[in-house]
């Protein structure tokens, strides 16, 4: 039986004697009886083990190295003063295999960047037991969010030959020698020796191809890993990241915010059905405060402003920004923190950016200076979804495409879903390690991957 | 409204005006009134639309081209006598975005070759609406199975410096200039300039670290793309597929076949409650017998035998097998084909093979020619997953890895899972467009991914 399903269920089977396999997670004795918190992983929880000198192997116990493994048999009973209700009298306990005595995680506390060179071992912890269940609950609730409302999920390609935004810094995908690189006569290289006959990148986004099947299904979403080769060390940016691409015909930017907004509120609900004792934990010892602020996410609309308005509003807030603000500049963090965190306290939406400053196929508004994108801004993150409407329009996209300096023959496929059905049609992108973040209040995103991948770093 | 749900609940609907979007699909008139199939990808179905000589642009809607998009306002009523029960009386049919007249997809039926040439447009035709629809659906249904038992989603890495199975082509990933790749003064490319310092790839499995995180959260599952740099044209082979791959600490190999068995159950019984018109449109089209063929799947009881028994079986079988058969072989396609179709017609686990065929992670078994291994056989297809337990005692698989010609230095983390907290444990690995076609009836693995990668094609 699973140790959550005891510890969840414990009235049921108070008297019963049960057989649980797990792990050592502390130990201690004296002479006469000692303690054992079993863990199993399938829950936050140990239960604990009480044994006492009548049992076969009694000396030997208190010598099993932390994180053995073994099979407790024994009856559940209450336990009096206890934190839990209930612990395990045990019959017998017998190792299954015995751990060596110098595991790298003992008792103290570790730091993150320390746990980070253990990643094979740290979700082990109770932090990272934490955030890994809290990062399941919320991609599973990505998805029932998307399929109730019948929304399709699309794979789209990891490897690509283009180039999604028209920018951005890509990783190459070869089967070539790299000892030995074939060239042509001119003394390129030979890509049609390649794998794929011409130059491959990983993707940085499914969008274009998600679009496609909107056209087709109406409603879509992509959830898949994505990557950016940016040399850039912060604690928000990864090589390797996954993310949320919801695409949707006849919708425009409203309908665009609305979805957005119904999404991180059925998230955040979800994890706090779903995950209490995992939340309490990151309220007490990670970030105070976290539960009340996405209380407030809930419960709260969300705010929705243009940046004309935005511009406005931080010009006259007398605040000595690093970055001066005036129209046509980019939102740096401290104004997208400034308009969240000072002047509204809740999640605010930005829309209508000046059209220079964001991408080529999000739609043209009709002052022609700017256009239909929405950014979601969340108190403690900043910038967490992206989005906008898309250009519908076929000689608007088209000129805006040459505008950006690339060729319309490349985007020949997409320029196609122009020609032939064309629809008003919205959406966004959610960060999905970003998602992770703001609920679990983890600061660096290497600490909510399984094994991050940044500049530098590939191990495990 | 979507037209899904006027169809699903047009009793409630009847007598309604109803305003829908969504694109021509059929278009035909006579002198007085005209016919249009409308369509707006929320379901299978698309709903008749019909309009008299009285609506304003009466003349004009009969050359609306294919594939454009309208909005109709109209009454729902009954349809007497017609395929569907319900259809909508036009008050309006307003024109939103008119398609060219060359739409490459007319109403005749295009060959699958031909289609994946159009590989943005082909979700659009009834053939790839009802794949990629069933498509999504098993991939909910994979995660709602693991996550109402209690398993972990884990993202494990796609870019990696190690190779999971020791073998396998893969794919390099690399920022290194290939016009002027950077060597050392040995010669060799200098992979220190490289973005992650090393030689990186593209992963062929999540299991090692999939492993890891069993031995913290009891049961995980992986679901995400795999690679694989084969040089093969086949109809079973692409480059890039997903792969779901489940590990589960205390189970042994029964548990694991019981899972598996458990979890291709619940993927097809969720796919018949959610698309039978799918369903019927691939027993009609596509694959005669595929509802028949299924519905037995779920309700049989596997078979489970071993790869000696199979061995026995294919021996006094009398078939003129292409590959001969004796004990050691590793088993091909038509003897997978013959013991499932032929012998048990339906699916069969075949367990513990000849250690030499296998990798060197599964565990040894105690007459030390054979490895817990497990393959499970299903009619039409051969092989669907793949799985084992796993090497648990530190000493054998240190000893295998050796035997293997690779160093454990190499796997010292994968080893400290059995330094620290060794279980018995065990996992398999369903190829997700296996799963697909096997449930579609569709024989080509192009034709299950949206926008496929093969040998030469990385179009999209």
């Amino acid at each position: 039986m699973e140790i959550r399903e005891v510890l969840e269920n414990y009235k049921e089977h108070l008297g019963e004697t049960l057989v649980l396999d797990g792990w050592i997670k502390t130990s201690r004795d004296s002479k006469n009886f000692g303690f054992l918190q079993l863990g199993d992983g399938s829950g936050f929880g140990t239960i604990q083990i009480v044994y006492e000198s009548d049992i076969e192997n009694f000396k030997e116990i208190s010598k099993y190295p932390i994180y053995s493994s073994v099979r407790v048999e024994g009856e559940l009973v209450e336990s009096p003063g206890a934190k839990q209700p209930v612990e395990i009298h045990a019959a017998s306990i017998a190792p299954l295999f015995l751990a060596d005595g110098d595991y790298p995680l003992q008792k103290k506390r570790h730091t993150f960047e320390y746990l980070r060179t253990k990643a094979h071992l740290r979700p082990r912890t109770n932090t990272f037991q934490a955030v890994f269940r809290v990062r399941s609950l919320i991609a599973f609730a990505v998805h029932e969010f998307f399929q109730q409302r019948n929304f399709i999920y699309v794979h789209t390609p990891i490897i690509t030959a283009s180039d999604a935004e028209g920018a951005g810094e890509m990783f190459q995908v070869t089967t070539l020698d790299m000892e030995n690189v074939p060239t042509t006569e001119n003394g390129e290289v030979d890509y049609k020796e390649d794998f794929f006959h011409k130059h491959t990148n990983l993707t940085v986004s499914g969008q274009l191809q998600a679009e496609a099947f909107a056209t087709a299904f109406r409603n879509v979403y992509t959830f898949g890993p994505t990557f950016r080769a940016e040399n850039s060390n912060t604690q928000r940016h990864a090589a390797e990241f996954w993310m949320i691409e919801p695409e949707m015909a006849f919708a425009d930017l409203e309908k665009n915010m609305d979805v957005a907004e119904d999404m991180l509120k059925y998230i955040i609900r979800y994890v706090f059905a779903h995950a209490p004792e995992e939340m309490e934990f990151f309220n007490s010892f990670i970030d105070k405060g976290v539960i009340d602020r996405l209380k407030n996410v809930v419960e709260s609309d969300f705010v929705r402003i243009t940046y004309t308005e935005a511009i406005d509003i931080l010009e006259k807030s007398g605040q000595g920004f690093k970055y001066p603000v005036s129209w046509g500049i980019d939102l740096q963090t401290e104004h997208e923190r400034y308009i969240t965190e000072e002047v509204y306290k809740k999640p605010v939406f930005i829309r209508d950016y000046p059209k220079e400053i964001k991408a080529f196929y999000m739609r043209e508004n009709e002052d022609k200076k700017t256009v239909a994108a929405m950014d979601l801004l969340v108190p403690g993150i900043g910038e967490i979804i992206g989005g906008s409407q898309r250009e519908e329009r076929l000689d608007v996209l088209t000129e805006k495409i040459r505008d950006f300096g690339m060729q319309p023959e490349d985007y020949d496929w997409y320029l196609d879903l122009r020609k032939y059905g064309s629809v008003v049609h919205s959406g966004y992108g959610l960060g999905f390690e970003r998602a992770v973040m703001y609920i679990t209040g983890m600061s660096n995103i290497r600490d909510v991957i399984p094994f991050p991948r940044t500049v530098g770093n590939a191990e495990f």
